[in-house]
């Protein structure tokens, strides 16, 4: 009934998504598994992508030939380029986005990959030979094989829901949890823990006064996330921003002895970053209010999710708090906020390539890694589908490093530290800020997606030629000089400094008080210059120049410590014959089973010394 | 929580969402309960509105002022009008539809309609206090109290989906099961039975080799359903038709041994005229094909519906007999027929109105009812939305005769028949099949619609203005008189005989050979009074003038049936004390409980003979 597959991808969420159209995009004949074709790409939370650190997550995707960036774009409200007024390693994209044409607008783009099958059954289990997985079985019983196998059940797995005191099964409200698997993988050797998250009411746009809020309007100029030529938008909707207060924090707090959450129902941790409402006014009782951000769920549809206020309080609870909050006096509810408790799989059982060490062929990605986050699971996506791809044709895994990707840092974090809590990506994991910006991320990353057979020919060529017209305008710029009788008085007016002498152009780019814009109008065969060249070639320069420093001193430790990389450790290698290692570090050693030098040395528990140790063993 | 509401609906497929708009229209408060927001108005089975009967309907739905037909206008992909080879009488539009489109159109319309508030949760119980329904229980516990409450469970009362000899709870496929209320309602008094229905497999439209089926195309001069100003399609999707064959049915059989149907594991009674490929094969043993029609679900999706193949037999054997049906050979199945077993309550159980007799307050519609189909579903939801109006707001129900709609005739029919097995409306199941025409549904209804409240005050001036039309171009036809001189060498051209005198032009009309178009053609005086009316105007008064005899001779049927209509029979009448009745005209009408003598002469087992009896006693 079925062709043996090279893939079979179990989920058709961020991460299945990504995973099943990597793979296919490479070549693998692919097979993607969703319990409901209609739910494929449900976004169960917020209607939006990006935002700090995660919009720069997007552009990597993007760079490498994935596909949120383009469904995000097409799928748009708003745009907004947050932290505008921070260094541009901290700009950070972000939409919001229309939940239905989101949906929509991934599987007809998974339709087009001519690669994907798709099958709609719940897997129950997993076909396993000699510790290799070689497909799936699904509820009705059918035996699919394939050489790779992709896990992406996000909150699905053995899946509970609460509300006050209430709970039952479910992966997502509305929809079944999925069970056998977890029971089977744990059998099989692996080790499972339990993991929350949760979502908030949803309520009707048109029950809210939003006379009582501050408008949030989308950007002036706004951009997108994909390096392709999907389209920015010419017309956006408006967010609304609200505050909870002491009233509403009061009627939160009568819940508290219903809270599934402090009267220890909950087992799993929560996202500390995304805590629910009774969390934050638990956790900082100071704070006399909370920001609410009123986000539309579509460019025509009433309905509104109101982001701050995840909970799972009781309903009655949760419906006299929110009607304290202005704006929301005469709120009608479309369904209450609620909390869900789903089986994870700690990540320290993944190789770099995001298999499992236990199974040969099994990849896990997203929430079962114990992430959280749309972009983190959608990034995983990729890669597994990339590794799945590459270990179905006998070809080297595919390894981002953490100088290289924000996607290089989520994956090394997960595998080598572990994660008690959902994970979520902030720029302060990243040791490589500078580099890892999401203006660059094309240049950073094309080449490699096109290496290993995603990212298009046309891709490709885009980048080569943004890198040709860098380095022309760089040439460009240092070639001009400018003459102090002209500019001068310009330079007076942008409050900055008069020239003596002749100098390079490209010298006084490095001023704060200079930009691009500024060059432009300081001398006209500048201007003209400058104008031969995209907007972005512009842009790249300008960041390039003024932050030529930092950026080369990323770069020289990145290579330094990168060195550390290609020193390969044998899978086998007997810790134990290494007497002067600590006990703690030999312990997590064995456990972790690191695949280089690098990577032990960032293992939480083995030292500097360690790794000198370490390395005079193994003679390097 | 909630505010007191005039109506809840329970459920938001076709029924229930038409119930809940018509309710909302008119002015109710009302609450629309559904399990999943995402799945409103989702097609469950074929993506297409109308044809053979079910058109007229839609065409009816849409001339009272309900919204299926506007929805199925905006998102369809092709229009058929079915039948132009036969009598006006029996022309029936049809559309293809995109099944996102639909559902997404449903959602938005409800949205706009300001009276309905959403909740999404399962309804467990109804809050009965005496007798009378005054609100519902849902999962949560949360009491919601209305005046009256519309359940539309369609197939998710205790629905049990069966593929071979798996069977497992579910009310759609993906979706789960409703529990609770069948339990309740029966312990009230109600009676309930089990029925069932079927879906065929879905299919990747990419794997399909249509070179080898026939293709079929939509109209050329495409309509639509919408009196309204929706707009005809200018582009259209084809569908394909090909056969299933001896090889087909060959591999069909070899399950029959594991079929839940003929294993009698399925109790509930199936569609009889909607059966599963396997019941046809096995029913019509000489056919040695049957019809396939292949379908696209959308503008874009590759998504195929596999019309004519519903089965529930074991999935490698639906997967082995498709692959022989020419164009199928390489096919990809997206996931497996079913067949679905779930509650309904025979519908002798309700008023004409729809509501129980039992329990006051609470109507049915849809296939809760036993009824089949889409347009059954959303013109039972439409009535049970008025009338749940009207009785929460101390109105007379609102009851359309079987001479005005073929939405009376399914009621009437359900009310004093029942039914044993799902019923589907047929135009032979109207004896005024001359007057419920598609093209005069709006001269039909509109009117009533408008004076209950419901179809707005635009599109009763659009009905006005075209009976003036009709009437203004009957006059002048009927003054306007052709020549011989002038006329009788195009008469011959026409085939048709050529005229001694002058006679008016009206008298030509109703010769076969000649249609207004030819009218036009033969005088240049009655084309530019042709030219004055709209097409529609003109094809009124073509079948006006036509069938002018048939229609007379029904109408005068239809008063004079309809006068003992006018009989009415009080609720608690004692036939008991009518000794002259039969013993099954006796207890039929003690279950039944006709509200007039022309109801009571419609129930089977109730004969002229009784009804004379029954007349007498009442002194009438």
């Amino acid at each position: 009934m079925f062709p043996k597959y090279d893939v079979i991808v179990v989920g058709a969420g961020h991460a299945g998504c990504e995973a099943a159209a990597s793979a296919a995009t490479m070549g693998s004949k692919v097979l993607l598994i969703t319990m409901n074709m209609t739910t494929i790409a449900q976004m169960s939370c917020n209607p939006a992508m990006g935002g700090v650190a995660k919009g720069q997550i997007v552009r990597e995707i993007d760079a490498l030939g994935g596909l949120s960036g383009i469904v995000s774009d097409k799928s748009m409200i708003q745009f907004r380029m947050l932290n505008m007024s921070k260094g541009p390693a901290m700009w950070s994209p972000r939409t919001q986005n229309d939940r239905m044409r989101f949906t929509e607008e991934w599987r007809l783009s998974l339709e087009r990959v001519p690669n994907i099958d798709f099958w709609q059954e719940m897997v129950k289990e997993l076909l396993v030979k000699n510790n290799r997985v070689v497909g799936v079985k699904t509820s009705l019983g059918l035996e699919i094989e394939a050489k790779s196998v992709v896990l992406t059940n996000g909150t699905f797995l053995n899946g509970k829901i609460h509300i006050g005191e209430k709970q039952f099964g479910g992966g997502r409200t509305g929809e079944g949890a999925a069970t056998g698997l977890t029971e089977q993988l744990i059998q099989l050797g692996l080790e499972s823990g339990r993991m929350k998250t949760g979502t908030p009411p949803r309520v009707d746009g048109r029950s809210l006064d939003y006379s009582k809020m501050e408008e949030q309007k989308g950007d002036e100029n706004p951009s997108k996330f994909s390096y392709t030529d999907t389209k920015p938008l010419d017309q956006q909707v408006s967010c609304w921003i609200t505050y909870t207060n002491d009233a509403v924090h009061e009627e939160l707090q009568k819940g508290f002895d219903k809270s599934p959450m402090f009267q220890g129902r909950i087992k799993g941790l929560g996202p500390r970053y995304c805590p629910s409402i009774e969390d934050k006014i638990n956790r900082f009782a100071e704070r006399d209010r909370h920001q609410i951000f009123v986000e539309p769920e579509g460019w025509n549809t009433v309905e509104i999710y109101v982001n701050g206020f995840s909970t799972s309080l009781p309903e009655d609870i949760q419906y006299k708090a929110i009607k304290k909050i202005p704006g929301f006096e005469n709120v009608r509810m479309f369904r209450p906020g609620y909390a869900i408790e789903y089986d994870f799989f700690p990540p320290t059982q993944l190789k770099l390539s995001l298999e499992t060490k236990q199974l040969e062929n099994l990849f896990f990605a997203g929430q079962i890694n114990g992430t959280t986050g749309y972009e983190e699971a959608a990034c995983q996506g990729l890669m597994a589908g990339i590794n799945a791809h590459n270990k179905a044709h006998d070809k080297e895994p595919f390894i981002l490093k953490r100088s290289e990707a924000y996607i290089g840092v989520l994956i090394d974090d997960l595998i080598n530290k572990g994660t008690q809590e959902p994970y979520r990506m902030f720029t302060s994991r990243a040791e490589y800020r500078i580099l890892l910006r999401q203006d660059n991320a094309d240049l950073r990353l094309t080449e490699l997606g096109h290496k290993i057979g995603l990212a298009s020919d046309e891709r490709l060529q885009r980048v080569q030629s943004k890198k040709e017209g860098i380095e022309k305008l760089l040439t460009g710029l240092k070639k001009v000089k400018v003459d102090p009788k002209i500019i001068n008085s310009e330079l007076e007016g942008l409050n900055t400094a008069t020239i003596k002498e002749k100098v390079p152009v490209i010298n006084l780019l490095r001023r704060p008080q200079i930009g691009i814009n500024e060059l432009a109008q300081i001398d006209t065969s500048v201007k003209q210059l400058l104008n031969r060249y995209d907007k972005e070639i512009q842009e790249q320069v300008e960041v390039h120049v003024k932050y030529e420093t930092y950026i080369e001193r990323e770069q020289k430790i990145a290579e330094k410590i990168g060195s550390l990389e290609e020193y390969k450790i044998k899978g086998d290698f007997d810790y134990d014959r290494v007497k002067a290692l600590s006990a703690e570090a030999r312990e997590k050693l064995k456990r972790i089973k690191p695949e280089t030098i690098g990577q032990a040395s960032r293992i939480s528990g083995v030292s500097p010394s360690d790794i000198s140790v370490l390395t005079i063993y193994m003679g390097k």
